[in-house]
């Protein structure tokens, strides 16, 4: 009899849903509003989703093997709960595996969103078929998620895989954490215009004063196409962006060797308007050793790869 | 019936071998010279130390469950093959684990020898007891070997954990990979001593001057004494290669959230000369968002811990 495996993920605006099938097919991915009084009322929206998904689906409460849930953190693994969630109320400290297995009777695995992303992403999606595989999710941060010979890397105290807060420029821009010259100040969508406002602002010349001006803000998109239309300074910023993210990819396949790196997020969507200099940078920085056989490529499963890779975990955590 | 394990340590030498018992203890390490004349001798050499071994200590060939070679790079672990050995003649393609096992009759397993040496401290040395381990062996190079949830980090074609060639500065010093900036080229005794002679050389006052007209070279001891008498380029020199060790180690922590971090190799001597000033700069430079719980320690099985971890890979082999 085949199985089939529940993925949740849960962020601050929706709480998606979907089934994967023992031979990883996705379907049925639909997503509810996250309530926002908190922890119970979470728990009994996941049940209900639980419910909807099986109902539209017909499929028997037998046939599920598992849920996964994919949350943002931090997260204690090892006893499913949620340690603090700062864009989701009432979640300090919530035991959330526990309290939606109870709900849903059926056996539950928690892991982080980006995680999950990433192993949505390696079985699913722009990775799969790899047995090493390293994601970089280039958005408001730079997200990482790490897969050695098909198991996540989340280290001792499930702090592991912080790959945006790897040190790429020694006492460069300060970050958020307390660090300097992090990946995620480099090559951040978020990041990457507000380098680049900076500079305008300081009264470098860029056509792309004009957007800022009317709008407020720019985004990488403006500046992808400023860049394109021919504007130095958006040009010199991009290439920027993408040479820190090829020193990032180079050490990533020192540590790892990986099949596959795979960008997603917000950067991403640039496609090969990211992926061409990356590469180029890539080919210039890295070894001569050894021919690179590391594959950089696009996600492909876009903002599903969380349900998915959720999915995925419980699909996986059956198998152990 | 409890079993043995022998662990064989190629080197461009002498071959160690040793005894590992399946709870974890080990003894009677011994070596003998490396044939000159290549493959087939070294082979030949291998078995006699292991009859050796057998014999010195009594134990039958029935009570030995396995062989683990650690061996130079580059290799093809999965055929068991050394690609290639510019220290050793005569072993280009050679299938080493294949030609052993015959020889003796009995399984065997290969493995990198910087892979198999933090394998051997992380099973029965400095890392004994953690799950994930990273070490770094600052010698002529910088090695690194990476233990995650108790497993090796191998890569796709067997070329990850590479850690002395992770770029920790951008467009910094050319290192002979061809890429710039590697870690091997700020924190390995021999370069840190090559940087303190190149700026003697270039006219910088050191005490450390009447060494090198004497000597003709110093070395990463010299540093280190001199430094503790009060030599400026000395101290400058010292903190930095602890400074850029430091910012891999924060690195390391962020990938994989270890346990420990252990350093081994000639540097890894002066002891709490350069664990203090590592500490020192990674607290400075550590993130602020989690108190730290990765400890940073020497090595503790010196040479012997290549062929304690190469027993130690077949003593893992046989538990898969």
């Amino acid at each position: 009899m085949s199985k089939w495996y529940i993925g949740i993920d849960l962020g601050g605006t929706f709480i998606k849903f979907g089934l994967l099938s023992d031979d990883l097919h996705a379907r049925s991915i639909f997503q509810l509003p996250t309530p926002a009084d908190g922890g119970a009322a979470i728990v009994e929206q996941m049940a209900r989703g639980v419910g909807q998904l099986m109902g539209s689906d017909g499929i028997d409460h037998g046939k599920i093997a598992g849920v996964g849930i994919g949350s943002p953190g931090p997260l204690n693994l090892s006893s499913g709960t949620i340690v603090d969630s700062p864009n989701i109320k009432g979640m300090q400290n919530f035991p959330l595996r526990d309290r939606v297995s109870a709900a849903v009777n059926l056996p539950a695995v928690l892991e982080n969103d980006a995680n999950a992303a990433a192993y949505g992403e390696y079985l699913c999606g722009a990775g799969a078929g790899t047995r090493n595989m390293v994601m970089l999710t280039l958005g408001t941060g730079v997200g990482g998620g790490i897969i050695v010979e098909g198991q996540l890397v989340h280290g001792s105290r499930d702090a592991g895989g912080e790959l945006g807060h790897t040190i790429i420029v020694p006492d460069g821009e300060p970050c958020g954490c307390g660090q300097r010259g992090c990946l995620e100040r480099y090559c951040s969508a978020t990041y990457l215009a507000e380098l680049t406002m900076r500079a305008i602002r300081q009264g470098q010349p860029s056509s792309l004063k004009a957007v800022m001006d009317a709008r407020g803000a720019i985004n990488t998109q403006d500046i992808n196409e400023a860049r394109k239309a021919g504007d130095a300074l958006a040009a010199r910023f991009w290439d920027d962006a993408a040479r820190h993210l090829a020193l990032a990819c180079v050490n990533i396949c020192r540590v790892f060797d990986p099949d596959e790196i795979v960008l997603s997020g917000g950067l991403s969507k640039a496609g090969e308007d990211l992926l061409g200099p990356v590469r180029k940078h890539f080919d210039a920085m890295n070894w001569t050793l050894m021919p690179n056989q590391t594959r950089i490529a696009l996600a492909s499963l876009g903002n599903n790869a969380g349900v998915i890779g959720a999915a995925g975990v419980a699909w996986r955590a059956s198998r152990q």
